[in-house]
C-alpha cells in the first residue's frame, strides 16, 4: 500500500501503539500487535522498508555470500572433472558485478514490496517520514515530501535500529574518502583492489566476498585476530585460510591517513607500506541511530555509546516508551529484533497468557558468512571459565570435509568444531564451528542447548553419516 | 598392517571377541573391544575393509552427490554473473566420467589404507578370509589365497552386512543384464541412457547423480511415489522436482524382460514402452549377507527374509553370539552399526558403568542425498497419527530459500518442512525436510528430539537468519 496521505494521518486520532523504525524489529512488533487488534502506526524515515537487514544487510550480503561460493563453485569444477581449471578460473575472474548488482536490487525491490503488502493487510499505517518525541505520547512526523504534523500514541516503540560508524576527518584526515558496508551496496562496478579495515563479523564478512570475487583485498585489523568476541578457534583457522586464499591480512595496524590519487585511494596504516586501492570501506563498528529523535525532550536514557537503554521487558525509563533492536546496542541481530519485539506485542496486546513473555538473551546462536561459514552459540571457552572455572570439559575436532575429497590439496576448507560442557552433567554451554555449511548446521543444536542438553544427550543422538554435522555428536 | 598369516592366526589361541565382517559396524565393535584390553580378532572376506559405506555405499556416494552438485553449480553460474550459460552448460555437459572414477577409487583407498591402521594400531588382529561356523565358538577362516584354518572365540559377532538384490532371470528374463549399486561404483564410462528401477533411497540417489551428470535417465517405480517409508511430503516434492530436471519417471510399472540389443540393453515394462537405455540399474531393495556363514550347524534363526534376528541388546538366540548392522535388516545405517558395536563392546568389556549400554533405536536421523536433500527424523505423518491419533499437530512450510535468489526462475529449488508434535505440551516426534543443506540442518535437530525438545524449546530459541534453517523454528 501506499504510505498514509498527511490529511489522513492528522485524522488518525490516538494510536493503541506507535512504532519508530520499519526495519525487522518494528515490523515484527507493529503487526503482531495489529494482530491483536490494536490500532498501530509505524514509520519509517526512508522510502523503503525492511531496514538495516533487508535493505543494507543480511539479505544483499547473503546473496553476494552466494556469489562469492559461486566464484569457488567454478575454481573447484576442473578437480571434479569438468572443463580445465585455466578457463573455469578465467569464468570466474570474468564476474559481472554490475549485472548482479541490478538483480540483487530488484530482488530487494520486490522485498520491500512484500513488506508494504504485509504491513496493509495486518493494517499497520505506514507513515512515511521521520519521527521525533514532542512529549512521551505525541511524535512530529516530518514526511519525506517536507511536511510536518502529529501524532498521538499511548505506547511508543524506539526501534529505529543503528548505522556504521566511520571515523572523522579529524580523527583519521582523509576518512570520509572511504565507505561503509552501506556503501558496499551501492557499488556499481567492482573495484580491483580494496582495503576493509576492521576485525568483526561484518569485516570479514565483506573482504571474503570481495576476496572471493577475485579483488586484490586489504584486511586492516587493529590486533592479530578477528572475531575476537568468539571463541578464539574461530579466527585461528580463519585468518591463516582467508591468507592461504590470497587476502592480505595487516595485524596491529590502523589507518593513520587516506589520500586521494590518481585512480584510487592511498591509504597510509600506522604498521606497514601504504596501500594503493581502489576503494577502502570502514567496517569498524555500528552505532545506534538515535540523532535527531528527541529522546531528550522525554528524558529517556541512553549510555555512553548513545544506545537507547532498556530493560528485559523492553521498557525504557519512560513508562509507555519502549526500545527493542539495534537501537540498544546489544546482539544485533535480526531475530533477536523480531523476536524481542513480537513478545512485547504480545504481552502488551495478546492477552494474560502471555503476561510474562520476554526475550530470553541467553544462547543466542550466531552465524558469519565467511568462506568457510562460522556458527556460535553459547559461552566462548575463555567465557567458560570464567564462569564455571578451569573444570569445564572442552572438546575438539579439526578435519577437511568430504566436499574437499576430489578437489586439491590447497583448495580443501578446513572445519573446526569445538563443543564446551560444565559441571558434572556435563551440560554443553557453548558450541563453536567453522566449516562447510556451519551457518546451516547451528540451528538444532541451538535448540538442543536451549533444552539444556548434555554431552550425554549429544552421544546418544546417532550420527547422519557422511555429513560434517555428525562429528558434533562424535567429538567426545 | 597387512592381514595376519595364516600360520600365525593358528598359533593365536582364542579370542575374547571375534567379529565376522570388516565393515563400519565390525570395525567399531572390535576396535571398541580392543580399546578395553580384549583379545579381538576379525575376519573379512574382501580384500578391503570398511564394506558397504566406504566401498560401495555412502562414502562414494556422496562423491558423487557433490560431483552432480557441482554441475549444478556450473548450471547456475550465468545466473550470478559468470561466463555464459551456453558455455558454462557445456562446461557441465563436458563431464569426465572416467578421469572422476580414478580420483574417487584412489579416495576410497587412502581410506581403505586408514582402516587397516587403525585396526592395527589397536591391536585387532586382521584376517583377510572368509568365516564361517564350525560351532558356537569356533569359525573357519577360508582365507582369500585359499587356506582353511580355524580360530576359537568366547564370543562371536556377526556383522555381515548385506548386499543389493537382483530378480533372477526366472523372474524377470534378462534381469542379469542389470546392474546393481555395487556395479554403480564400477562404471568406467558414464552411460548416455539409463534405467533405474526402485523407489527407495538408493534409486533416487543414483538416479539423481546419474541426471544431474546428464545422462538421459529413467526412473521406473512400483507405485507413484518414491520413499514410501518417509513422509510422504518428501515424495511429493522430490517427484516433480525430479521431474522439473528432465528425469523421466515411470510410475505404476516394473520390468517385464531385459534384452541385449546393439549398443545397449532394451527394457520392457509393465506400464508404457519399452526403453533403450545403456545401462540398468536395479536399485529395489538390500538383502542380508549370511549365505555360507553356517547359522544352521549354531543354530542362529534368521527372520522369513534371512536377516539374523539380534534383540534390543544384539544378543542372537545362541549365547555368546551377537548380530548388529545392515545383517538384523533394521536401520540400515552406518552410524547405527558402529553405535551399537560399540554399545555392546563397551557393555562386554567396558566395566559395571556400561552395564546397561545399548543403542535406542528410537528417532534414528537419516538423510536422502537427491538434488535438494532429505531429512528426517522420528515419525512419519501417517504413522504418528497411528500412534497418537488425530490430536497430533502438523506444522508445514514450503518455501525456495535464498540460494535462489539470484536463478532463473526454473533454477529455483524447493524447499518443504514438516514438524509433528504430539500431547499436551506439543512434544515434537517427527521432522520431516527436503531442501538445500536438509543433510546438515537434521543432526542437531536430532539432539534436540531426543532430548524431549517441545514446540515452545523450538520457538524459544532464537532463529538464525538469513538460513534455511531457521524456518524450522519459525515454522509455528
Amino acid at each position: 500500500m501506499p504510505p498514509i496521505p498527511v490529511q489522513q494521518a492528522e485524522a488518525v486520532g490516538e494510536y493503541d501503539m506507535f512504532v519508530i523504525g520499519g526495519g525487522s524489529g518494528g515490523l515484527g512488533t507493529a503487526r503482531r500487535a495489529a494482530s491483536y487488534g490494536a490500532k498501530v502506526g509505524l514509520a519509517e524515515a526512508t522510502h523503503r522498508l525492511g531496514g538495516t537487514c533487508v535493505n543494507v544487510g543480511c539479505v544483499p550480503k547473503k546473496v553476494m555470500w552466494y556469489t562469492s561460493e559461486e566464484a569457488s563453485a567454478l575454481r573447484h569444477a576442473a578437480a571434479y572433472g569438468f572443463g580445465n581449471a585455466e578457463e573455469n578460473n578465467k569464468i570466474a575472474a570474468s564476474f559481472n558485478w554490475p549485472m548482479l548488482k541490478k538483480k540483487r536490487d530488484a530482488y530487494i525491490e520486490r522485498l520491500n514490496g512484500i513488506y508494504d503488502r504485509n504491513l496493509a493487510k495486518d493494517k499497520v499505517d505506514y507513515h512515511e517520514g521521520y519521527a521525533s518525541f514532542i512529549d512521551k505520547n505525541t511524535l512530529n512526523i516530518k514526511s519525506l515530501n517536507g511536511e510536518n504534523y502529529t501524532v498521538k500514541a499511548k505506547k511508543i516503540v524506539i526501534a529505529v535500529g543503528g548505522k556504521p560508524h566511520i571515523p572523522s576527518d579529524e580523527e583519521v584526515p582523509g576518512a570520509s574518502l572511504g565507505i561503509d558496508s552501506d556503501g558496499f551496496f551501492e557499488l556499481e562496478e567492482q573495484p580491483k583492489r580494496v582495503a576493509v579495515a576492521g576485525a568483526g563479523y561484518i569485516a570479514v564478512e565483506l573482504a571474503g566476498i570481495f576476496n572471493g570475487l577475485g579483488s586484490e583485498t586489504h584486511l586492516l585489523i587493529r590486533k592479530n585476530a578477528v572475531l575476537r568476541t568468539f571463541d578464539p578457534m574461530l579466527s585461528d583457522v580463519l585468518l591463516p585460510w582467508m591468507e592461504h586464499g590470497g587476502m592480505k591480512i595487516h595485524k596491529d595496524t590502523g589507518i593513520t591517513k587516506v589520500e586521494k590519487i590518481d585512480g584510487g585511494l592511498r591509504v597510509h596504516q600506522k604498521n606497514g607500506p601504504a596501500l594503493e586501492v581502489d576503494t577502502l570501506l570502514w567496517a569498524i563498528g555500528r552505532v545506534p541511530n538515535a540523532d535527531g529523535l528527541g529522546l531528550d525532550k522525554v528524558g529517556v536514557a541512553t549510555d555512553a555509546a548513545g544506545n537507547v537503554v532498556a530493560n528485559e521487558w523492553q521498557e525504557t525509563n519512560v513508562e509507555g516508551i519502549y526500545a527493542l533492536g539495534d537501537i540498544g546496542g546489544k546482539a544485533l541481530l535480526t531475530p533477536v529484533a523480531i523476536a524481542a519485539g513480537r513478545r512485547l506485542s504480545n504481552r502488551l496486546f495478546g492477552g494474560p497468557q502471555y503476561k510474562d513473555d520476554k526475550l530470553d538473551y541467553e544462547n543466542i546462536p550466531s552465524v558469519v558468512f565467511t568462506h568457510p561459514t562460522i556458527g556460535s552459540v553459547g559461552l566462548s571457552e575463555p567465557d567458560a571459565r570464567k564462569k564455571f572455572g578451569d573444570s569445564i570439559k572442552v572438546y575438539t575436532t579439526r578435519f577437511r570435509d568430504m566436499s574437499g575429497a576430489m578437489l586439491d590439496e590447497d583448495q580443501k576448507q578446513p572445519t573446526a568444531y569445538k563443543v564446551i560442557c560444565a559441571g558434572p552433567e556435563e551440560r554443553v554451554v557453548g558450541l563453536h564451528m567453522i566449516g562447510v555449511g556451519s551457518d546451516e548446521i547451528l540451528q538444532g543444536f541451538a535448540v538442543a542447548i536451549k533444552c539444556g542438553a548434555t554431552r550425554k544427550d549429544f552421544q546418544a543422538t546417532v550420527a547422519i553419516h557422511p555429513t560434517s554435522a555428525e562429528e558434533v555428536v562424535t567429538i567426545f
